[in-house]
């Protein structure tokens, strides 16, 4: 059993770390969530960090942690139970340390994306994480929810950027494994289970991050392909010929073009006539090589094969700039129509054509909808989203918005997908995994949080109902 | 405590695994630890594994999971306690399915890495983990100990390389988990878990793994360097240039060429005169873009810079494994002159260069040695071998040999590095990860032994003595 959060708990923290309760902390974007908080607490640095947990676990009072607060599943907000101590890494937002020679950053967990990634372009460098929420979101959060975005295909996840973190574990225990190394086989690979733990293992407060070294040469372009399939096919003939030099690869949907011009008509978008399908391709490349000249040839080669039938290469920074705005301002379009349901899924890459149309078919079959379906086509990750037809609202569909997510997640998990591509689990999907979840690995899941946390202070209710 | 595999125990396990108790079975390649077993079990599938174990916890009798027996850091052998069942993942070596549009393969534990380079070329993709062992080691054994090789630079470890996994944990559970996913955010970590943890938290049986294109142009050369700090400098101007197009930048001393040159007389070297340092670089590049020419253009402006001194650029596959057979001879080079001890270490890049010098003179203090200092410089990693002067043996300094291991791990420890980078820590250094790693990490460790093995029969004395 655990106990609230209170006054007398916050007289035995260090001087100086409590912070009044502003709504902003008991908030998350969707909205479906409303947190509950007895304490805020921002420490200051590790050991005040360790001090608040021991004395939470002698207290068993419930920790949330909190980073800038732009996860998408719940997790950082407790809505029940015992009224928690929030503990917020926005104090902690030090750039420690850059090692350009190295390609490596040191960072504290309460800095935002936005800072490193400026940090690194200082150094000469790239953090090549990159996501619409970077002015916000903190490489705390962004760790503990193994943060996807737009250059997972060429730089994998948070995960694959992290070479080592300081956190403070469940008991208050200090671990300091801030190496700056590419390989370190000394042992199990906490670092890995902390990533993605949802602060329900414990809090990372600082980390080591890979810095990559900038391409010689970039390029921008959209194009125009018939289906899905037909972007899959154009996927395998750019790897094939850019040896990893594809760093984004997205889909974007006809709707999702037609929602960008209802929500923002002045956006310019390059092609006149609203195309089914879309995809973004960045690409990043050695020097002697032009960027421009390689997509010239992509497009011609893939025209030649039937896959694309129209496209635009960015001329310029500028040009791609405004590329990319097209596919980072859909999220916000869908905002502006109201989705009925989100869904964040990935599929084996030879599922997904088919995974669209069956699902899109199945769905019509349901109820009247318009779906957007966009996202990172070359990580097999995407972000299938239902909208009310014109005409209606999402309160309308209140009576099946379940039934539809429960269709869609289903559809995906027997196709040997997952129902959480990059979003996590938090509290939106722990129903989700313990139905769908391995039971083998639930049960090792459950055997690891209670060796770790055996008290079940830390963000109770997230990943593990 | 633990108990002996008895024949009682052979009684209870599925028809047809036991095998006889070849000597094979209890050898690891540097002879430090002799094997015992009461058993050899070599199961045909993921349900036979799981009988096994069950059979052996109900019993309380240690097993040592056993693959291509390559290891070298005695993980592979149990040499004192109760007398273990080895359990052999030979049987089980199947391909189970390729999937080159996903550049996904999925194969048993107990597939040669030759097996599944193979498989990879015949669908026109590659398995892009590659060491020396290649056609003995095999992938459960690989993923246990997170191997690395010459190709991290680019690919990562085996870690970087696996997408799901099947396994059987310690209480005899299946965790179906052989996703081929590029993301999937559902809860811990418990893959990247059980890849490193040597076989102490259960037993790998399948693994969906990630297959690569191949570059569309793929050069190899070899440079004279004056020091290693030259080629840590002649490193980031490759990476600068090439975009991630650097696959292997290894570093071979002058020491390594002349043992080449007693070992094997025979081998063509490309510098008459052998220089104190080389450097192999090896790229992998777009379409379009000539691979020779890319490295003609590095040569040119490393060597204005000063960096470089002389060098060769393979004009043929034949010329490019001449030039790989010179960096993959030097182990055995090795082996025929005889080590005192070996060091497998990773340092912080821009420790590198101090650390080779520091630790040599130190070195030249406690001995009269000889060093080949060679291996993945672009990873941090350095194998930093020491031999006995002309004239001696090895035995000869069998008083001094864990002063000398000693103080070449303190110092690496001290400079934030890890006594072991790619092998991992086995038997042979369980005493130094109690030694050197951070109490709160050791701590968690152990809690995760016990919660997911709580009878501790998996690889007993393996990392956590």
């Amino acid at each position: 059993m655990l106990n609230p959060a209170t006054e007398a708990l916050a007289r035995l923290l260090p001087q100086g770390v409590m912070r009044e309760i502003a709504p902003a902390y008991l908030e998350e974007p969707r909205g479906r969530f409303r947190g509950q908080a007895g304490l805020v607490a921002a420490p200051r640095d590790v050991e005040e960090v360790a001090a608040i947990v021991r004395a939470c676990e002698k207290a068993r009072v419930p920790i949330v942690p909190r980073g800038g607060g732009t996860g998408l599943v719940g997790g950082q907000v407790m809505p029940d139970g015992a009224v928690p101590l929030v503990l917020s890494l926005e104090r902690m937002n030090r750039i420690r340390d850059v090692y350009p020679e190295e390609g490596v950053i040191v960072v504290e967990a309460g800095a935002t994306l936005q800072q490193v990634r400026e940090a690194a372009a200082k150094a000469g460098r790239q953090f090549p994480l990159a996501l619409a929420s970077q002015g916000t979101a903190q490489i705390g959060g962004l760790l503990a929810t193994n943060a996807g975005g737009v250059n997972v295909l060429r730089h994998g996840n948070a995960r694959a950027l992290c070479l080592g973190v300081e956190a403070v574990l469940p008991q208050g225990q200090i671990m300091h494994d801030l190496k700056r190394l590419r390989k370190d086989n000394t042992g199990y690979d906490l670092r890995d289970l902390l990533i993605g733990a949802e602060g329900t293992l414990g809090i990372i407060t600082a980390a080591s991050l890979v810095l990559a070294p900038v391409p010689a040469e970039t390029g921008v372009a959209m194009m125009v392909v018939e289906s899905p399939e037909a972007a899959l096919t154009l996927l395998s003939l750019a790897q094939a010929r850019m040896a990893g030099g594809v760093t984004a690869f997205e889909l974007i949907s006809g709707q999702g073009l037609r929602f960008l011009d209802v929500a923002f008509p002045d956006l310019r978008q390059p092609f006149a006539t609203r195309p089914d399908w879309l995809v973004l391709v960045e690409v990043g490349l050695p020097a002697g090589l032009s960027a421009d000249e390689a997509l010239e040839v992509l497009f011609t080669d893939a025209t030649e094969a039937g896959l694309v039938s129209d496209g635009v290469i960015a001329q310029s920074g500028q040009q791609a700039a405004e590329l990319w705005a097209i596919r980072e301002t859909i999220p916000e379009a869908n905002r502006h129509v109201g989705a009925i349901a989100s869904h964040d899924i990935s599929l084996p890459l030879s599922e997904i054509a088919r995974f669209i149309r069956d699902a899109s078919a199945m769905l019509a079959g349901m109820a009247d909808l318009r779906i957007n379906c966009f996202g990172h086509l070359g990580d097999g990750n995407l972000h299938f989203n239902l909208f009310p037809v014109e005409g209606k609202t999402r309160d309308a569909y209140d009576a099946i918005r379940r039934d539809l997510s429960r269709a869609v997640h289903e559809m995906v998990v027997a196709r040997g997908g997952s129902f959480s591509a990059e979003h996590g689990v938090g509290r939106l999907k722990a129903a989700d995994l313990a139905r769908w979840g391995d039971p083998a690995r639930l049960g090792a899941m459950r055997a690891i949080k209670d060796a770790l946390d055996p008290a079940g202070i830390m963000n109770p209710g997230v990943i593990l109902a």
